[in-house]
């Protein structure tokens, strides 16, 4: 049985951020870091006209089909070409870009739901100038999210080599997070976690480390009632289904180098207790995963960083992880369908 | 002019917990780690017997007064005693010793205060059953604060090698943390903190961080207002008071290798804010320190691990790391107030 290899499917992203620039100095790295190949939806004219300006020796080729890629990657970054009308000013999104940027992550998302790419990997988009568009989503997880079944909840894993962390409530104010918190919200995201743990992390029995939501888990009640009332009663349920699950620990214990040995992933309250570790031990390599969508997709946990864009500097170690990384997830989610299919 | 070497003072802590064989174990390690002179106010026959009884060669002897205790430091732990009358069964506290814990921390700040003492080290107690016995405190800091200067509220810094942090709100519930969230208690911890740094830690010009409260910082109110209305203004009233401060910033992207050479502490809004980035970069040797105090004190960072007690297999690391840290901030605050004193 021979696995085909198919191409990851990378977005252009807001093209006056860092996204170009990434994803040309990514392709410079293939071999170094050992990358799986990829397109991207892209202006080839713009990319190249990027490479040029930074001196960079970066040959970018057109190509029409995403199949072609593979055999493109070696040479030169292979392009799916979309065409930006506006003249791009790095630093300063504009109105007039925004339906190109769309445009990329619909036609990415194409390419992966008809077999064609093996994931998709999105650059960084600048919200705000999208929602100025017309655009309805509150980014591109929920954009992402119309295409998963429908009785999933999309959530958002931040992994790197030595941490997974998916938190249960994410981007709102801490206050309203807490307020937020339910059982059956933990229970949902454990599950979810566990089930992305087994297909595309090949993990065949996970376990789940739950933190705490208040200090010290509350001291049985002194410090705080969520742990009994809420908490607990998910771990219980989970249990009880038969999952491996540890919690509620306080979540100051959780992430030293020792404790981490200790699960597969750890589902957190609230937005910071899951990435204020994982930024702590490593804030350049940190990998945005959605789980919860029928494709493989990831993204580098960063912005569009507008304040650097053009000059080069910006880092793309991120957009390298989320590479390969993806390449990894699609490949144990096609071995464990094959598996179940067999 | 010689600066005369005082002794550390040591409490006793819960006997039933591990106090006792870390102390021990601190001292066996006096010249590879460098410590400073440390006796210990307790039971010199209950030290002797756990030394023998898990097999450690550790001479104990009584001293009669502090001053004594740097010539005896080399050849045995000094021991001013206390008389421990009931049998302590490690990992079980009884009510019969609360009386001997009070009094071995009672003792101890009397030595410091009356300068016998550079600094108080304090092994960890069991509060519950200090509780029970009618101790009117809920911890060691509150206990402590009775002896502080009335305007100051004594405040934990936590500090390993690399990182130090205090947090505004601590033993609270993190929904009461948030709505006890003041411009004015911010202001508070981050004068308290450059006090410290500059007195007990010899920064000349302290630069302090300050984290935000909400996911990526509030997003200019899309995420949270208190960035907005309380952390804001007490950062700007602190500009003016001529403090050299920044933010509030994403509490995310403050705690990596690099972000933490951009400050001297960084105060935090919650107790696991401050608490998971420091246990995540060094969980065995973080020190807790308490800011506001007419002397120094400092604590390891951990409690009295009542289920391994007796076993020997007890880390004393923090200790360790919690005397270098006093001899340090009392050598300092000595030698500053010589200078202001001139």
């Amino acid at each position: 049985m021979s696995v085909e290899v198919r191409p990851i499917a990378v977005t252009m992203g807001e093209p006056a951020g860092i996204g170009g620039e990434i994803t040309l100095k990514a392709w410079r790295t293939r071999d170094a870091s050992g990358l799986p190949p990829y397109f991207v939806v892209d202006d080839a004219a713009r990319l190249q006209r990027i490479a040029t300006q930074l001196e960079w020796d970066i040959p970018v080729a057109e190509i029409e089909k995403p199949e072609d890629a593979v055999d493109t990657f070696g040479n030169a970054l292979p392009v799916i070409p979309l065409e930006v009308s506006a003249a791009v000013v790095p630093g300063c999104p504009q109105p007039e870009t925004s339906a190109v940027v769309v445009s990329s992550i619909e036609r990415a998302v194409g390419y992966v739901t008809g077999g064609q790419a093996a994931a998709i990997v999105t650059n960084p988009i600048q919200k705000k100038a999208l929602y100025d568009c017309g655009f309805q989503y509150p980014g591109h997880t929920e954009f992402l999210a119309t295409f998963a079944d429908s009785d999933a909840r999309p959530l958002m894993m931040l992994a790197c080599e030595h941490l997974r962390v998916v938190p249960v409530t994410v981007h709102q104010p801490l206050r309203e997070a807490i307020d937020s918190l339910r059982s059956g919200s933990i229970v949902e995201t454990v599950r979810a976690t566990v089930r992305a743990l087994r297909q595309d992390f090949a993990i065949d029995r996970p376990h789940v480390m739950i933190a705490a939501l208040n200090p010290h888990a509350g001291e049985e009640g002194a410090m705080g009632r969520e742990e009994i009332e809420i908490i607990t009663p998910a771990v219980e349920e989970l249990k009880q289904a038969g999952y491996s699950v540890t919690g509620p620990r306080p979540a100051d214990t959780l992430f030293h180098d020792r404790a981490r040995t200790n699960y597969d992933a750890a589902v957190c309250m609230y937005h910071d207790q899951a990435l204020i570790p994982l930024k702590t031990i490593d804030f350049s390599s940190g990998v945005n995963i959605t789980l919860g969508l029928p494709f493989v997709r990831t993204s580098p946990d960063h912005g569009t960083a507008l304040e650097i864009a053009g000059t080069g500097v910006a880092d793309e170690s991120s957009l390298v992880a989320a590479l390969k990384i993806a390449a990894r997830m699609a490949g144990n989610r096609t071995r464990s369908r094959l598996i179940f299919d067999d």
